[in-house]
């Protein structure tokens, strides 16, 4: 057994990191106020997450080299490279996102374009963390056979999940609610294109094209099984939303007052007879306890909680199934992806 | 002597690259919502301006393939998409630039974050734009035997230009007048970096790309050749914000009043006694047409119009010089860069 990497061991690259984005801006004799405001950026923003996305590049590629990674060595720097260029991609969005969603807050702190001086600067800033992945995929991996492959992997991705923030805002508006544009097939459209391949495809494949085993059969596996597996998380995330204990869950859910596009109300409006669907109507995605607390008690009549257990007990022998048809002699492990779903398996928070 | 393309013929190859972006969607099953809005922001940004970077494409392959080349051929259409390439990515600038920058309008109608249900979903779709690029890469030149170092191309031009971008953004905010945060060394890394790298060196380098005449030497040249005529091209465009009648110009210059790091305020700011420094600290970048009067009244007072005069002779003496030096038997032409030049050249608009 290899053992998985911590945050401290990932989060101690990053400097090297911070260091070469720095160097190739000083080449182009960039001024020092902007430089400065670049690398605050790049901390404010990069760092401070749970990391779970670029951890599991380095823990990937232990698994399938089957050894773990010391991490002083120049293979773990490599693999904790390529997941940072991930971390970056989701700074990327969540700086944009925190601005088309009016966030306030995030990770704890303000959301970077409500910190001082910064405003609309932050489109720019959110560019240059875009960028970044492509200034340091050319430093460290022009010369790697899969270059070009990680380089259209990253753009790939980077549109998928462009495409699925596009239709999440245009379905589900925080200030316009009309359940009639909801449906299963937008949910599922957004989940997969918005999170699943950033979030759980990327990391698989870009690990498979580190160690050199991204052959067609092995990525189209991943997908198989990664896609589905992110559409079940989602669909968790959902449920936690609305049913966990905020105590545990570290946070209030807020999804029906947002009006957001979630499992549960695409659920709920598969099984509502006309008088329920009015109700919805008359009380989701508003800024009110009160029509939250109606939708809350329409979920419990409709039986969605224990709806949810029973679905999730079916994805999850789905995918056990998938994963256990691996034939491992092709460089794939099934550990890759019993390590991703014992994650996320009946996780409380 | 080959002809130029010209914008009607540039135009009729768009329906057909937003053809390929469709269907590459459609591949995706992107929900029709979706992909009517994504058409739509293409249109509405990428079409409608005078198309010189994109053309330039064109005039350029046409140049050193020394051969007018067929509106209706592939290879027009090849050259005319990397064009279009260029379009899209200042597309992906200008929606963004917009909001960073508070603008109303852009090429006469509503900016497209003001036009109506847009807002700030505009952010991701100016990252869509800037995607589209890459997809239609990949689609028409993966084969090409330049295909990576184009791909570079962009992604070393995109991160120049927001870099370019952040220097100008934190130089000269609009609300905040700080005459010791500007000098040369600022204005020439803006102009360089926020414009001439994209709208001088990128048209000319694709075209040696794509014909396969882009040695270190002739990309060198290009450079030496088209940064400097960059430089002159925005000194050139300060000039006449200041000093060009409006009627022939066709807009009225605010960029005193927008606290503008222009050629005209670094080189006044160079020639100023201290009762003169005075002045400007007190009237620049303040929406006052008072305070404007007397700006522009210091500027005649220094004479920078004559100034600029003799330095804009001595800079095109320079550039054809550079120009007269190439050896033309390596692939470049002459010709390429006067084309470009004669474009600029005591140009009144």
């Amino acid at each position: 057994m290899v053992s998985a990497t911590t945050l401290k061991e990932f989060e101690s690259v990053w400097p090297r990191i911070v260091g070469d984005l720095e160097n190739h801006c000083k080449q182009y004799k960039l001024p020092q106020q902007s430089l400065d405001w670049f690398v605050k950026s790049l901390n404010y923003n990069t760092v401070g997450g749970k990391c779970n996305r670029g951890m599991s590049v380095v823990d990937t590629s232990s698994i399938l080299l089957d050894k773990t990674l010391d991490p002083a060595s120049e293979e773990y720097f490599q693999a904790a490279l390529l997941g940072w260029m991930i971390e970056l991609l989701q700074a990327f969005f969540l700086v944009s996102d925190d601005i088309m969603d009016s966030s306030k807050t995030r990770r704890g702190s303000p959301c970077w374009y409500l910190a001082p001086k910064v405003g609309m600067i932050a489109i720019n800033d959110s560019f240059m963390l875009d960028a970044s992945i492509y200034v340091l995929l050319k430093k460290h991996f022009r010369q790697h056979p899969s270059y070009i492959d990680m380089v259209e992997l990253f753009h790939e991705t980077t549109f998928q999940t462009e495409l699925g923030q596009c239709c999440d805002l245009l379905t589900a508006p925080e200030d316009h609610v009309d359940l009639d544009n909801f449906s299963l097939e937008k949910f599922t459209f957004i989940v997969i294109f918005k999170t699943a391949y950033y979030s759980f495809y990327l990391p698989v494949a870009l690990a498979l094209y580190y160690i050199g085993a991204a052959s067609p059969e092995n990525l189209q596996t991943c997908l198989d099984i990664l896609i589905p597996m992110g559409e079940y998380f989602q669909a968790q995330d959902d449920y936690l939303d609305a049913f966990a204990d905020p105590e545990v869950l570290g946070k209030i859910g807020t999804d029906i007052m947002d009006n957001k596009c979630s499992w549960l109300i695409n659920q709920a409006l598969k099984k509502v007879n006309p008088e329920q669907r009015k109700l919805l109507e008359e009380n989701y995605g508003q800024k009110d306890a009160a029509k939250e607390a109606k939708v809350k008690e329409l979920y419990h009549e409709l039986k969605l909680q224990e709806f949810y257990q029973q679905w999730e007990e079916e994805r999850v022998a789905d995918l056990k199934a998938k994963i256990d048809k691996i034939d491992e002699s092709k460089g794939l492990k099934k550990s890759v992806f019993e390590a991703f779903l014992k994650k996320i398996y009946k996780r409380s928070k």
